[in-house]
């Protein structure tokens, strides 16, 4: 099946936007078996966008577009993929309905706009888009799958993850397994894999990075699925044995998921006692369902007076061995674990630049303590990159280091 | 000039790779006023490679690949180029010296393979590649200009920063100038914008939104640059006028950052307390160089407890009315007030789901406060969408509730 991307959208030719969209959907198809040799990108242009959807049924099987489903006058896909194939647009009562009910619910008033949102392709069905005012649309013509979905990476990713794959499928068993590392790079975790020469007849092995991260995708495809399962299962040992340390989950799971469903297992408690993370660490156990169950409360002490009033740590200590030290970041972590009672607490202190750089203390010096009620563990860091990236990093290494005590 | 650009690889169409060069090339074939109309990628197939050739050779003016330049059986952009132009490829003795000089610096053999980087069609030019084997090639000819670049974004960006502006000069001057809003919704603007007409003789007009927030671009083009500049600031006028308070900012800059610039302008300390978001509002405003000259501490009061204890919520408020309600946005603030020297405290408290819904507080439902010294506000909100999204809708709305109150 010869499958060919297309994203629609000025702010994408115009390189406002960065094309995330066909890099997750290339991913996505591929790994489903389908053979995407084109990618297109066309602005808001109705004569171009014909042109390209023209070019794009002459050569390829299945054709899955996002972006230009909006209630905008620019947005304006369905239209010219109707007249690409001669299909009339209609009303659907349904998804007028629908989509007047989500207005309601919003408080807003649902504009004339949005009503062409409620119309699709004779023939065509809706694809459901639980997240966002334009659903998506599924036209299968003339051996042709005709896909449209919007161009919000959040929608349009999630639709594909819900209702893309049924539609699509080939005949061919695709089976894909992915192995989640954290603390091991890139290149040294490919160098290793290229060294194993793991892959096998039917399988084939890629890594994909992804903030401190990184995902060794094992794709398995052929026509005897138990065949494949068998090879996948083998590499996967070996990539266990080989990298235990590493790993935190399977199949795209995040790592706070892991440290909150490990935090739950456990029935823990935890604080934190943030500094030059700001509260990202929060926010990212928060980002998981359940995370009231394990997080108790945190702490962003960023000044001097709010690490000495929250957490009791010593003016003496901020001043002796200033505020990203060993020293603080242990006070940070004893504080907050005397006031509360709690199973685990993590601190972190450091300086994630551009100011506050000293002769010996440079940017990206991050001081991490790890507390339980029995034990503590101090992981001093030199992370590189901007404000962002240390940031990230730094929170990357926190979770890390939660899970590994788990 | 309709530009386009064609990016080769099958790193590309698997998902391997995200595509920056085609990101990085609009960008800047937009600012020197070429009109990109089409991004295409297609893997490396010679058959397909030449279809998509023939089709940009038809419909654009200037064509830039990247990629397919290097010494491997993979790599025939040149080839192919070549023979869709009927032009024979030619070594270049100088050229066949130069990378034989750099095999030399870098005490590498030269393969035969690389004999190859030294050819060129006939009668094209190659562009220097101070960083890399691989040569670009300008093509001139029939009144279409062609440029290929080699694939690494390194490379790929230093050869067009030094050499490629001035083959592809245009005499059209562009002027582009952005206006960031918050708090009304893209399809309710472009209405407005719509009704107002504002689009003068050499201008365009756009919308793109982004998590929240709606960003209004003003493109103009033309060959009097002090004429455009004239419309574009008689639309930023209007424009001014007309959305007043819902404008945070001009030309891409972040919510955050106008937030922190704000705050530091009037010399305020702020507090946090936040529940359903966890920390996102302070993790945004810590993301902002400088944040530690407006952020005093933050407290992630996530269980009930910790509201008691951390900021003096009474229970019987927590009893009364639930932790989501108006009475504890409150205490939340006035107790962080209570405690700490501050100009300045926002509380959060709301249901982000999926579990935690009421019959008479559903999901989404949100209590914003925004307190000084010597007046308080409670917003309440019904955000849509999953977990993430209200969590991020949540922090943008109090982000705007800050920056309206500056």
């Amino acid at each position: 099946m010869i499958a060919e991307i297309i994203t629609i959208g000025t702010e994408i030719t115009t390189g406002s936007t960065l094309n995330t969209n066909a890099f997750f959907l290339s991913q996505k198809l591929f790994e489903i078996g389908a053979e995407t040799y084109y990618q297109t990108t066309v602005d808001d242009d109705e004569k171009r966008l014909m042109d390209v959807i023209n070019i794009a049924l002459n050569r390829s099987d299945l054709i899955i577009t996002t972006g230009g489903l909006g209630p905008t006058k620019d947005d304006m896909t369905k239209e010219v993929i109707s007249k690409a194939l001669g299909l009339e647009l209609e009303l659907d009562p349904v998804m007028e309905e629908n989509i007047k009910n989500l207005f309601d619910r919003m408080g807003r008033c649902m504009s004339n706009n949005n009503v062409k949102q409620a119309t699709k392709p004779k023939g065509s069905s809706f694809i459901e888009n639980s997240i966002g005012t334009a659903p998506g649309i599924y036209i299968n013509k003339d051996n042709k799958k005709l896909i449209m979905l919007p161009g919000p990476p959040r929608e349009m990713k999630l639709m594909f993850n819900n209702h893309i794959k049924d539609l699509i499928h080939d005949d061919l068993f695709i089976v894909s397994k992915s192995v989640n590392t954290v603390g091991i790079g890139e290149s040294s975790l490919e160098s290793k894999l290229v060294e194993l020469n793991l892959a096998s007849v039917n399988t084939s092995i890629a890594t994909f990075a992804k903030d401190g991260t990184v995902e060794i995708k094992i794709i398995g495809k052929g026509k005897d699925k138990e065949q494949i399962q068998l090879e996948i299962n083998s590499i996967i040992k070996t990539i266990d044995e080989e990298f235990d340390k590493y790993i935190y989950g399977y199949d795209n799971v995040e790592l706070e998921e892991i440290v909150v469903k490990k935090l739950i297992n456990k029935g823990y408690k935890i604080g934190l006692c943030e500094s030059c993370t700001g509260g990202l660490v929060s926010s990212l156990i928060t980002k998981v369902p359940g995370a009231s169950n394990v997080l108790e409360r945190a702490i962003v002490s960023y000044s001097n007076s709010s690490k000495i009033e929250e957490v009791n740590v010593k003016s003496a200590t901020l001043e002796k061995y200033g505020a990203v030290s060993e020293e603080t970041a242990y006070e940070m972590a004893k504080g907050l674990m005397d006031k509360v009672n709690l199973d685990l607490v993590v601190s972190i202190t450091g300086i994630a630049g551009p100011d506050g750089e000293t002769e010996d203390k440079p940017i990206g010096l991050v001081y991490i303590c790890i507390m339980t009620k029995e034990n503590y563990k101090i992981i001093k860091s030199n992370f590189n990159g901007n404000r962002t990236l240390i940031q990230n990093r730094t929170a990357i290494k926190a979770l890390d280091e939660i899970r590994k005590i788990l």
